[in-house]
């Protein structure tokens, strides 16, 4: 058996505001070998994704924070290698929430198969994965859309909102999405079939754009960033609004609390709703759902766009840089190859 | 027929920031007699609730503001003096939207019978009527309480409030308030067995305070009020937690927006959901609610108190002082006598 030397990309500091470099540390150690019921997963993709900043803070939350010293977490693809547990044969794709490292042995708890003649093997990190369950799920189950009804989406580009404002459109709704270029804008109008979309850093008044955008005002606002965007759709929120939260993304990286506006009484007039949820709390229907969206990408109703980063030793630039929004769909890290 | 001169409050400014008495112009007029198909209705209560606050704005809202010059719109309790309508008979007491004047001429669309034999008249104003019904349907249908569970309510001692925790307590929750006197703490705690409460205006720590009476964490809040109050309360949410956003006193009054911490974040990790309603939504159950209550105020499991101002000329009063928190119950003003 040859010997395999294991990375890892550890954290190092908690950070303040926008994570930095030297809050990470790569450690390099001999790869364990797996026990009897045990796998070795080599990994070649990792994910990248906003709620990971979350868990970098030492705060109570839905998860444990990550802890200094420990694995940076992350969805993997990878290629089961060694195998002494029946249910996974050596050569096989899976993808588990390993972290961010080339190699891991697991028992294959919460491991699932995927099917490299389904869909290209990083869409399970991606439209056929987390971020395209969670648009699932966000958009059709809290937003509950109605054909002709009006979408609003921000972090319109990314890993959930650019699967969001499709969805939206497959269901017969108007798509608009706030996006961070005029590149992203290009490619959700353009590509994606959203009906209209701003891009917010050119633009000066959000509520005029939003009201050219949607003339007959907004019943789904799906959003991934909060703040000043958020506060910009309140106003033409229609009778019996709801309100998808789903991440924060402009929230994550302030050292201080923001202040905003208080708008609950819109929520009153409006009869709205404002409702979090987090992706989990569907798992008892994610594959009927990663299914129907399988069906979607081969009708040619749902695209997706990668932005791979390759490289195991850029996982934390391309993590920043999500952050930052240099990313136009999801955003992964190439870190190994198959073996076949 | 007597001649009858019929007083009435107008707006005679929108006011900036809390109302005053200036705000509003008393006009007396010969009063109108009624043609085929209406009714005359002499008014004996009238409401004053924290609603018409919003209706003195000329702000696009779910309902029209008042104009300058017009009627204060608010609930009266009356009794039909002159009756031209085969649905209504001189002598019945009749429950409407009529506004801040002691006659009124209609045609009784919208107004409804009030049963002298149930409960005192003027609880069609308050326990039974919209106070009642909007902390009933809040509560039970926004809120979705299950025994067991805390529910905590802001504006604990007003008409909503003091009924919210009610219901509370009668579905086997953990009835917690929030207001603004110890003598309402009292109140709720000592006659409506609220199991705690506090006073916010002389509690420092509001989150530490809720910690102490919420040892299990809060899963329903009824808003009422807003603001700080409000935002101690999110820390302790439980997962899946409802927020029945009815009211926001704190804020009717300010004259710039206020801003406050931003917190949608929390939504996303403890799965909440904050809904905005208005009463009218639940308008074809109504009936059924004021029965159920009746039936447990017959009980004894549901109190009520009214606090009563007398004098038409002490309308704009009333309300102000209501505005500031001064009332304890259903603040109404007996503005005439029964005929009987």
């Amino acid at each position: 058996m040859e010997k395999r030397n294991n990375r890892k990309w550890t954290l190092a500091s908690r950070p303040v505001g926008m994570p930095k470099q030297s809050d990470f540390r790569l450690v390099e150690l001999p790869a364990l070998a797996p026990h009897d019921g045990e796998m070795l997963v080599h990994a070649l993709y990792v994910s990248v994704d906003p709620y990971m900043r979350g868990r970098m803070n030492d705060a109570k939350s839905y998860a444990a924070p990550v802890e200094i010293g420990g694995v940076m977490v992350g969805g993997v693809v990878g290629e089961v290698v060694q195998s002494n547990n029946p249910r996974f044969a050596v050569g096989e794709i899976v993808q588990g929430e390993f972290g961010w490292q080339e190699y891991t042995v697991t028992n294959g708890k919460g491991a699932r198969k995927v099917d490299p003649g389904l869909a290209p093997i990083s869409t399970a990190l991606g439209v056929l994965g987390m971020p395209g369950l969670t648009a699932y799920f966000g958009l059709l189950d809290i937003g509950k859309p109605q054909s002709g009804e009006t979408v609003v989406v921000s972090g319109a580009a990314g890993a959930v909102g650019s699967i969001v404002g499709q969805i939206a459109k497959i269901k017969g709704c108007r798509a608009v999405g706030i996006a961070g270029s005029d590149d992203k804008v290009c490619y959700v109008v353009n590509e994606l079939g959203f009906d209209g979309a701003f891009n917010y850093r050119s633009t000066k008044n959000y509520v005029e754009k939003l009201k050219e955008l949607c003339p007959k005002g907004i019943d789904v606002y799906f959003d991934n960033v909060g703040g000043t965007i958020t506060d910009a759709v309140i106003p033409l929120l229609n009778p019996r609004a709801r309100l998808s939260i789903c991440g924060q993304i402009s929230q994550y990286n302030v050292k201080e609390s923001e202040v905003g506006p208080r708008w609950l009484w819109a929520l009153i007039v409006k009869q709205a709703r404002a409702e979090g949820f987090l992706v989990f709390q569907f798992a008892d229907r994610f594959q009927e759902a990663a299914e129907e969206m399988a069906g979607w990408i081969k009708q040619g109703k749902l695209k997706y766009r990668e932005d791979i980063v390759e490289g195991f030793e850029n996982l934390p630039r391309a993590f920043i840089g999500m952050l930052g929004g240099d990313n136009t769909g999801k955003r992964l890290v190439k870190v190994g190859d198959a073996s076949g």
